[in-house]
């Protein structure tokens, strides 16, 4: 019997192309698989919660493989942080039940959106904010985002290319917070749709510089059209924080 | 008559080969100083108030630079920002007194290092931060600390390859502070060695892991002899904070 075995996983998006495996580029997905062939000797493939897009970092993507092997979990653990390029970091490694899955299984998803919002870029740091110079008003973008709470249908906010059986989602929580310059958004649902926080964020933006009004936002989202959206927020502010099963 | 300006830059060490110019490698004073050859249309020297090496970040790095121009500090400091590649940002450009000079007119500097002390390592932010493992006992790396205050003659804290008339310098602050598994030391001095932080965080490492006491570390210090003292920290956990005058 095969062993099921969940991964949870830190990476640092700005040296891959995403989670997902490509033909021709680095992945997380693939590093990972890599790493467990030379230690299997077999082909493992290993699920994600979920993809995450170029450039888009983790602190908690939850992953699952399924494998024929007498390898514990410790030893997983600590050899995969071994050979695994310095970017990705497996932050823990256990058994799982036989049917976890950690894409189908997945309840919630919280990621976190981080801007810096001053005259002046950073350069320590910068691989992971949003720099906006314009000064943005975070309580109306605050009073926007109340609108995304509940379960609703957000077509208007899926990037395009992304075939689904239903674009209803259900978000539990969707609030800023802000300490000196650096303003983080939170968001919590059962599922994200492609592009789904970085088009949300995008238009946010466009709230909190008063270039439309939080009641606009609502009428975008109950548009369910994606050309009424803002433009897609950049994938170097955003963050999958953690899973819940 | 010619112009003296100010700069105070924020710099992320780990795309560039060290402040000063090098023959071949990219260096922070010679992205400034190309940018200010082009908006000139002649040669500017940018003087930094000391050499960071390569990989060292800085948050609050002064330079200064004399020139005849009409150029405004305010359109030397948006032009600067707009030309300079993202891991460099200028933070502040005011006029200077004449005779002012970043390296020679400076009184103190201060230097924080920043190490990770947990079994496991971090991929995000992981290019500032010198991860050590081994459970650090922070309290025997302060009393060491502590014999660092006051002046000295450095000589075992120098690195080779860089004379000096005098190796005798004034700290005036060695301060460890933590947050969860960050560490941080903090040291203000009135001039610095050669990899004078570096090789005392690496010295003070060996400290924390009992590998000798903080008597020890007193004596390697009086001992002016740079064989005894500890490995060279790596320069990613070093951050250049601030120059005053």
């Amino acid at each position: 019997m095969p062993n099921t075995f969940r991964l949870e996983i830190e990476y640092d998006g700005t040296s891959f192309h995403g989670w997902q495996v490509q033909p021709s580029d680095r992945t997380i997905q693939d590093e990972i698989q890599k790493v467990l062939k030379t230690m299997t000797g077999t082909k493992v493939v290993v699920s994600g919660s979920g993809r995450t897009d170029a450039g888009v970092h983790a602190l908690g993507q939850v992953a699952h493989f399924s494998c024929r092997t007498g390898i514990s979990p410790e030893k997983f653990h600590d050899a995969l942080n071994k050979m695994l390029p310095p970017g990705i970091v497996i932050k823990d490694c256990c058994y799982a039940e036989k049917d976890f899955h950690a894409r189908f299984s997945a309840k919630k998803k919280t990621y976190q959106y981080r801007i810096l919002n001053n005259e002046l870029p950073v350069a320590v740091g910068r691989q992971y904010l949003w720099h906006i110079r314009k000064k943005l008003d975070v309580s109306a973008m605050q009073t926007a985002a109340n609108h995304l709470v509940g379960e609703h249908d957000f077509k208007a906010f899926e990037g395009s290319g992304s075939p689904r059986s239903s674009t209803i989602r259900t978000i539990y929580q969707a609030e800023f917070s802000q300490k000196d310059h650096l303003i983080f958004f939170k968001i919590t649902a059962n599922g994200f749709l492609k592009f789904m926080v970085r088009n949300i964020v995008g238009t946010l933006k466009d709230v909190g510089v008063g270039k439309i009004t939080p009641d606009d936002f609502y009428e975008i989202l109950i548009s369910k059209n994606r050309t009424c959206a803002g433009a897609t927020a950049p994938p170097h502010g955003l963050f999958l924080m953690n899973v819940e099963y």
